[in-house]
C-alpha cells in the first residue's frame, strides 16, 4: 500500500552533533509530532556547519519531501549560517527582514539593562528575501520558513516552541497511530516466524520488533504502526495472542 | 585548510527512530570515538526499514566517505532487512556465512537449555558473500564488513562491542581534539564580534558557540576543534581571555 501522504525531512546542522559533543533531542520530538500531524518523518540528516554541504543538502532534499524542516545554525555567532545558506540555495539575496528587525530593536530596547541591538544580533534579523517569520514564545528571534523549508533553532525549547507556531499552518495528512505490546523473557528469534505471519497478513500496517534490555528483565516490545487504527489493533491484537501461545505474558503498552 | 582526513558516515536505519518511539544513542558514541580515531564523522542519515531507500542511500554515500557504519535491522526478525540490502547494493548474493553459521549453531547448542538454530536466527548468519565477520562479547549474531561498509546492531551496547571489535582495523588519521571553556551570564550576542575575530586570527581550529540552559544558571560554552593541540589550546585561551575582558568569569571545560 503506497503512502500518499505529505513527507517530511529534518536537517540537523551542527557540528556539535556530529562530534558527539551534544545529543540531539530535537528528531525524537519532530518525528512524534510530524506522525501526529500526518506528515510522516522520511528521512534525517546531520550535517556539518560547512556552507557547501548546506546549500547542496538543502537543493536535494527540498525538491524530494513535501517538508523540510532544519535546526540549528540561526543564532548570532560566526558559526551560525543556516539563514544565508538557505537564501543561496534558493538564489535569493540575504536582506534585513523589516518586521523582526522592528520587533527584535523593540524587544531589546525595554529590557532592564537595555540590551544592544548590536551588528551580531541584527544578523537574526536577516533572512532570505520572502521569509515569512515563524514567531514564538521562547526567542526574541524568530525562525522562518521560504518556500516548503522550515528553519528553527537548535536549543530544544526554542525549536519546540518554533515548531509549535508553525504546525497550525501545515497541510497534514492522516494521523498515524501505533499501539504496542512487549512480553518479558521473550527472544525475538522465538516469536520471528509467526510475527512474520501477522506482518503478510496486516497490509498497511507496519510491525516493528524491538528487544528491550532492562533491570527489571530483558523481553521484546512489538510496536504496529499505520494509519487505520482499527487495523492496527487488530494486528497488535493478534501478536498479543501470539506472544501467549509461545508461553509469554503480553503486556500493551511499551516497557516502563 | 582542507581536511585531508579519512572520513565517516553513519546510516541509522529504523522506523523507531523516525518515528519518535526510540532516541538514537549511537550517533554521540560514533562521533565521539570516530574523532578520537582521527576519521570524522562527516554525515548521518537517519533513514527508513525500506529496501529502496537502504540500497540507494548505501550506493550513494559509500562512494563519497572513506567508511560507512550502519546500525540497526541485523536481527532476526521481518523487519530486519539491512545485511540482504547491503547485499543487493553490493551486487552480490547473499548467502549463508558457514562461520557465522557454525559458531552461532554451536553457540546457542551450548545453552542450557539449548536454543532452537530456527530459520530466523540463520538469516543472522546470512550476509553478503565476501564480508568479514565483526565477532564481539556480546551477542552471538556478529556484524560484517564488506568494502568500506561496516555493519552493525542497534542496540547500543551490541553497536559499542561491535564498533570496538572493529576499530583497531580501520586507518585512522590524526585525531580531533577539542577544549572548551564557558561561563555564566553572557548573551551569545554580546561576544559575536570578538568570537568572530578569534576565529578568524585561527587557521584550522573551528569555533562552535553553544548556549546552555541550566538549573544553575544560562549561559555560553565555546568549543575549540581541530588536529594541531597547540592551536586549539591557544584559540581557547584566547577566548577565556576575550571572556574575562567582556566581565565573564570564564571555566574551562563544559558547563556540569
Amino acid at each position: 500500500m503506497t503512502d500518499t501522504r505529505p513527507t517530511a525531512c529534518l536537517l540537523v546542522i551542527g557540528d556539535e552533533v556530529l562530534s558527539g559533543r551534544t545529543r540531539d533531542a530535537n528528531i525524537q520530538y519532530l518525528g512524534t509530532r510530524l506522525n501526529e500531524l500526518g506528515i510522516p518523518l522520511r528521512e534525517v540528516r546531520v550535517i556539518p556547519d560547512d556552507r557547501a554541504v548546506i546549500v547542496a543538502t538543502v537543493n536535494e532534499v527540498r525538491h524530494r519531501f513535501t517538508y523540510v524542516f532544519t535546526t540549528g545554525g540561526i543564532g548570532p555567532t560566526h558559526d551560525d549560517i543556516t539563514s544565508e545558506c538557505i537564501a543561496e540555495a534558493f538564489g535569493v539575496p540575504w536582506v534585513v527582514h523589516p518586521e523582526a528587525y522592528a520587533e527584535m530593536a523593540a524587544d531589546y530596547a525595554r529590557r532592564n539593562p537595555p540590551v544592544e541591538f548590536n551588528a551580531a544580533r541584527q544578523r537574526m534579523a536577516t533572512m532570505p528575501e520572502g521569509a515569512t517569520l515563524i514567531r514564538n514564545a521562547v526567542s526574541v528571534a524568530p525562525g522562518f520558513r521560504i518556500g516548503n523549508v522550515i528553519v528553527m533553532a537548535g536549543v530544544p525549547k526554542v525549536m519546540q516552541a518554533m515548531f509549535e507556531a508553525v504546525a497550525p499552518t501545515l497541510e497534514g495528512g492522516i494521523p498515524t497511530v501505533s499501539r504496542s505490546v512487549h512480553a518479558q523473557g521473550v527472544l525475538e528469534g522465538a516469536i520471528a516466524e509467526p510475527l512474520g505471519a501477522i506482518q503478510a497478513e496486516s497490509p498497511g500496517v507496519a510491525l516493528g520488533s524491538y528487544p528491550y534490555y532492562r533491570a527489571g528483565g530483558n523481553g521484546v516490545a512489538i510496536v504496529a504502526r499505520g494509519t487505520d487504527r482499527a487495523a492496527v489493533e487488530a494486528a497488535i491484537a493478534k501478536v498479543a495472542a501470539m506472544l501467549r501461545a509461545a508461553g509469554a505474558e503480553p503486556v500493551f503498552g511499551e516497557p516502563a
